[in-house]
């Protein structure tokens, strides 16, 4: 039972198997890699049991067969090897032998029978979607989930097909209940996302936008859900995420309404200004008040230890005067995703919950919007 | 009492601070950087007590001034600020009002007369030396100076003065007890290092790496020790490092001698093969276990946990067949300073220690040699 494969393709296939292997220490087989050869693939296979990557590599079998070795030993020793052609032999004991140029390695496996098998997926079940509109769609709402472990249900995004009006969308949300972060694009077909709707959890919502990050050449993967699991294929590489089993919050009905107090503000120079004025907020709290004047906003913090900021910025604003506190990390996390030079703000009132959105949405999407909670400062 | 600076000038001045301020927690007013302002300058002062740094900026003073504020709050707000002028002013309360384009801070201070003073300095003391010979000095020795808190006189290099036949020398060496390392450079007068030596702390030595490698484009530095002291002086950045008071190790007497088995190794071949080898090391003995013979060295470890690893890697090698272990973090950290090709090993036998030096001197260099104590296998 042995192979051959070349240094770099076994090298980067292993480098994405990193962040889901060993992150639980209780199941020992979980620091592993599952390696199974045959006909003239490779396959790795890692797992945290809440996400699964899989990919298939090019290879040379001799005669097939399974191994089940430490992950980051593996990738330690497969990293400082030299650039030739790698040849695993399977033994009895479980062990491999590795031998690259005039290095042997032995190392010590666990039996592949007992790695945790990924779900079986179908391969028919794919369609194809853009990967740019999936990284989008993650990246405008993922920060918003929350990390508590004890708010399960809000520990990834929302992921929900509906109608609005004619039209058929795709929506993400997600919010940790301070604030939310929700858009809209143009239906793009995906099997298994119904108008129920999903729960992706961030953990596995982050290795997806990493896998298309490495590898942004290719335009499409493909998709699909059903009722307990996502399934990712971009190229070689299959991500297989199991869906959080809860409910998400009736989201639609914090959505303010009669928000009518309106100011334009300029995404460059308030993201600046809140940096600044950041540098004095408590730790625990991260507020800064915001008070607001005909074309004019006055930003300003206390730290209890260090001192006071306060900084004036220019706005479009003809409202009434008006006091509001905000938590100062959540509005430059939001500004931060929101692609335009200006952005507006929509207020009621000091104890009320403010929107933040852009002027028109960027090509594709319907509807993009931020919602956060006011603070008594 | 007022002064204005250049925002730039000022966030290079106060980064240089950042390593030396609020190490120590114990005292509030270490976390402090002493700000004091006259004629065309403002002078920044940082202390963690062992180690102080003192910077001269150009500035243009309004009224002569004093004050205390965070380290650490002061550079992240002067980070953030617009690329212009900042107006500084001193309270009456000790606090300090920061103004730059539209942001104004206020910044609690403390008492400027209670800021620790560095130890004085004598202008006419600092002989020129070279930056070069200095930064490779450190570089050759620290990293086998001890961690080790209990081993207080092993924190830091000893640098003395001595003849070596007809020619003056200074030398450095560190030991941690496990392996030492000692370079010989020709002479260059430094005032204050006698033929009895100084030990100067491993982080102070450190601070004065990063401040050469920042500013590398001067060629000199002044530099003087007096008994207590060593303080060095690049441009407008002083740095104070208070000397270890104790006994250097007698390090002449483990020099071993009569090591008559030689060998010669290509350093980058052989820097490859010991990380791969390295990858099967137990985690605390870190210990490779090295077979000689003709021509020929096979190197191997075992990790209870995970496996072994062997090598062969050809070496020029006339001596008799000959095993011994050594620490592979020790070795590949000495051949990465031993700035040649081809390396040679003199060994004795399989329980004296091991000398590693280059076949022959970079410029300006008499002697550089290693020696590490051999580990049971």
């Amino acid at each position: 039972m042995k192979f051959e494969i070349d240094k770099r393709e076994f090298l980067r296939g292993l480098g994405l198997m990193q962040s889901v292997t060993g992150r639980k220490t209780t199941l020992p087989i979980l620091s592993h890699i599952l390696l199974e050869w045959e006909k003239d693939s490779l396959y790795l296979t890692g797992t945290d049991l809440e996400t699964g990557i899989r990919v298939e590599l090019t290879a040379k079998i001799n005669q097939d067969g399974k191994a089940s070795v430490s992950a980051k030993k593996l990738y330690e020793i497969v990293r400082e090897l030299p650039e030739e052609t790698v040849h695993i032999q399977k033994k009895e004991n479980q062990w491999i032998t590795l031998q690259c140029g005039k290095s042997i390695f032995n190392l010590a496996g666990l039996d592949p029978e007992e790695f945790p098998s990924l779900p079986p997926y179908e391969e028919e079940n794919f369609l194809m979607v853009s990967t740019q509109l999936i990284q989008e769609m993650i990246g405008k709402t993922v920060f918003a989930a929350s990390n508590e472990d004890s708010r399960y249900h809000l520990n990834g995004i929302f992921f929900v097909k509906m109608k609005l009006g004619e039209k058929e969308i795709l929506r993400m949300v997600a919010t940790d209940g301070h604030r939310l972060s929700l858009v809209d694009r143009e239906n793009q077909k995906i099997r298994g996302i119904e108008e129920k709707g999903i729960i992706i959890p961030k953990k596995g919502i982050l290795e997806i936008k990493k896998i298309i990050g490495d590898r942004g050449e290719e335009e499409e993967m493909g998709v699909y859900f059903n009722t307990t699991h996502g399934f990712f294929k971009l190229g070689k590489f299959l991500t297989v995420i199991r869906l959080i089993d809860g409910e998400f919050p009736e989201y639609e009905q914090v959505i303010p309404k009669g928000n009518d107090i309106k100011l334009i503000m300029a995404k460059e120079k308030m993201v600046n200004s809140l940096k600044r004025v950041s540098t004095m907020v408590s730790e625990r709290m991260e507020g800064i008040k915001f008070s607001l004047k005909k074309n004019n906003m006055e930003m300003s913090s206390t730290h209890q230890d260090f001192g006071d900021a306060q900084e004036e910025v220019e706005v479009t604003y003809e409202g009434p005067p008006l006091q509001i506190g905000f938590n100062a990390r959540y509005l430059i996390e939001a500004l931060n995703v929101i692609d335009s030079e200006e952005i507006i703000m929509e207020l009621k009132d000091e104890g009320s919950p403010g929107i933040l959105r852009p002027p028109s949405f960027p090509s594709g999407f319907l509807n993009q919007f931020y919602i956060i909670m006011p603070m008594r400062l």
